[in-house]
């Protein structure tokens, strides 16, 4: 019976309802002058919906026991609402910030979002050994950066951190020459080959990584198509197959 | 015979070419010494122009009734020649700026347009969910951005509107770090995580939205062969079958 | 005979190697360096390149007669050639520049580049009508800004042509934001409607073009495959026809 | 038994902890705290690294003979160990900072990793010819900037190399107005012609060159599909023929 009120439409639509509601309500508290007007009734508002939503968690956990944490999507739940009731200390003040991420479970709960998400996800796989390739080039050329530029230029190449942020700021293609590249030809001045080639070789893995998606989502869509497809002329030709080997009976019994 | 003066080709042409001769004195009347010479012949046709629209316009609702106002495109040319009609007064000086899309007239009028216009939003529905996974992570992104960084960085990330102007910029890639992201991490040295996870999420959002609009469009087209095709080889298999039918009725009839 | 030795290989090969090395010699005559130590033998080996190249222009023009005026390269070829000849005064130093393009000759005698141009050029007729919807959008939006911004910002928005530039810089998404859009909303808060609208639509016709132009390409060779295979498929199936004919006459003829 | 050992799992994987362990010490070592306390240490480690692969490539040398300097990946490992072993003076500074290029003996020895460098070489014949197109029209624009702009702009286009760099960056658009164009066309008001040209020009070529890609993934794929594919529906095919041509048989029997 609890199982059934969990699972109902109308149970459904409510927190998706209140999540939207949590939604509008951390909008608005953004703004400080709305804080001061109405920041109490918000506050109290946030309070109930996270009070709902505990009990919410509680209940599926009663309901599907183990099985709740088998389950990634109420994992996600679980945690997006525990992080909200974590008291924000000072020194933890980013938990207040990660409470918004509370938002999200929008995504698991509406089934066309939860499709989406598992869709983007399903990617994952698909790219992972290019993007350990482009990794690794962005690892050595970060070494690289550190131990050639990191003597003039600490504020970008200072530490093996700053070098990867750097680079990757590079990737994106955003003031790497203007702001990063020429100063520092003036300093090296054959370091223009150093950004050329990993521009050149970080665009080439970048674009054929996009086209290796492009290729997979095609080949899965038109894997399932053929089937159908495949079935239907081979039924035919099956079909056919029958009839003449009944037209083979035949005519072996009309010769006896 | 209205209706066949309204649709008859002579009647478009005018009505494209005073589009086209509206765009151009649009554009002229864009330079303060063409409109110092010549204001007042170019404000004459400009009147001249909006009184023929006008007039082709209430012949349209004369003619087609209350279908006039179904038909997505009619009602398009009946607002953008309405802003025209509209006084501008000094509060109202958007509207004449407005009146310039009164040359969007060319995209209902032009059929060849017309179809891309059509392509271009018959792609939005299958993006549409998509898209509202976009928004939501962007909506998260803002009001985070806000709580972490209006305090210091009120010009970027004062309100939430400012923040989503902001990662809009960011989403863009355009000065992300130089001019946004580094001066940030200065006063907040994490900072970087924030920056970084926001445009990998964005970017492969973005890229599997496009990957979509791309297998949507070849399964679209191929969808439409497919059914041409299919019945060819169906209808050579069929018309095997009925052959050996007619075998088989031949055979048995010589048994009998 | 003299059309046998315009159309050798080892004809072809000279002319390849001359704009090869004049490729060189216009490439070194860059430096001032150079053009002081060498400037006149670069000078005469370039003269000495242009003269038989007119030559060669002269004996084709003798051999093809008007069907070489008919060719859109032996055009090509003939106007490259041509500027060099015009003498450059002060006026027309443009000339002088222009000669550069002689280079280009390369790809008219190269049949691979050949063919690389031709497949570039025949990509243009599929994304025309999509230009010109791109074009009017541009051109609406270039007024607009004219109206709304040139008061102020003269410097980018100041005529229809500085706005066309300016938003064709606004579409590559260079310092959209932090070059131009956010200067522009400090003196008109709205202002952010109209960029983020043109990113948007710009965006998205420009997406779409390169969606139509990977689905043309697929169609295209799909187009030449299909029939290929349909041939082959087919041809079973009439060959199994013919063999089914055969079956019902023999039985036919036995039943007599 | 050389052989064994040296292609054993246990000896491959040994080599990859090796390389993963020397790509953590290259880390640890772009930063001046940890040098400063661990130097001897990470370099005694580096070193006894050095030296075991020195070893192993010693080894496969004994084991393959000539056949090792015909694998192009073996080549690769021998080059990279032979840099590190290579003293570094102080002119040959360049020699240190190569050595890192050693973490990239990972892309050889995984084999996923392997398989990938295959396919991102395999793409570039496909695309050597339109690179070939890209190019020239790179040099004759270089020659023409250099012409045109080298006299007031000798930051960016001073000798023909700057101007490759600096067209380079315009291509990815990276402050290609705000940063170049704008303040060339304020001492020269037609650059801007030169640069739309270019940027169009460019951009044009490279998606074609990304759509030729994308073409040729799909249908090398496909190719392999269709094999399959047809071999299964004309096999069915032909086993109808078989049919038939059994059944003609008998019935020409029975007819005898």
């Amino acid at each position: 019976m609890l199982k059934n009120f969990i699972t109902s439409n109308r149970f459904q639509n409510l927190i998706i309802f209140l999540i939207v509601l949590n939604g509008i309500i951390l909008g608005l508290a953004t703004s400080k002058d709305i804080v001061l007007k109405y920041g109490e009734i918000l506050d109290f508002i946030d309070t109930l919906i996270i009070f709902i939503f505990t009990i919410e968690i509680i209940l599926r956990i009663f309901v599907y026991k183990i099985d709740f944490f088998k389950n990634p999507w109420s994992l996600f739940d679980f945690f997006v609402v525990a992080i909200s009731l974590v008291p924000a200390s000072a020194n933890l003040s980013i938990l207040r910030v990660l409470r918004v991420l509370r938002l999200f479970r929008l995504l698991s709960v509406v089934p066309q979002m939860r499709t989406i998400i598992a869709a983007l996800l399903g990617v994952i796989p698909g790219i992972f050994s290019v993007s350990m390739v482009l990794l690794l080039f962005f690892y050595v050329f970060s070494i690289m950066a550190t131990n050639l530029f990191s003597s003039h230029f600490p504020q970008w190449f200072g530490s093996l951190g700053d070098s990867m942020y750097t680079l990757f700021q590079v990737m994106t293609l955003e003031s790497w020459s203007m702001g990063i590249a020429r100063p520092i030809i003036e300093v090296y001045p054959y370091a223009w080959i150093f950004f050329i080639i990993f521009i050149l070789l970080v665009t080439f893995i970048m674009v054929n990584l996009f086209i290796g998606l492009i290729v997979d989502a095609i080949f899965t869509i038109k894997g399932d198509e053929k089937k159908e497809e495949k079935s239907e002329e081979l039924k035919q030709i099956e079909e056919l197959k029958q009839e003449i080997k009944q037209l083979k009976e035949i005519i072996i019994k009309s010769r006896e």
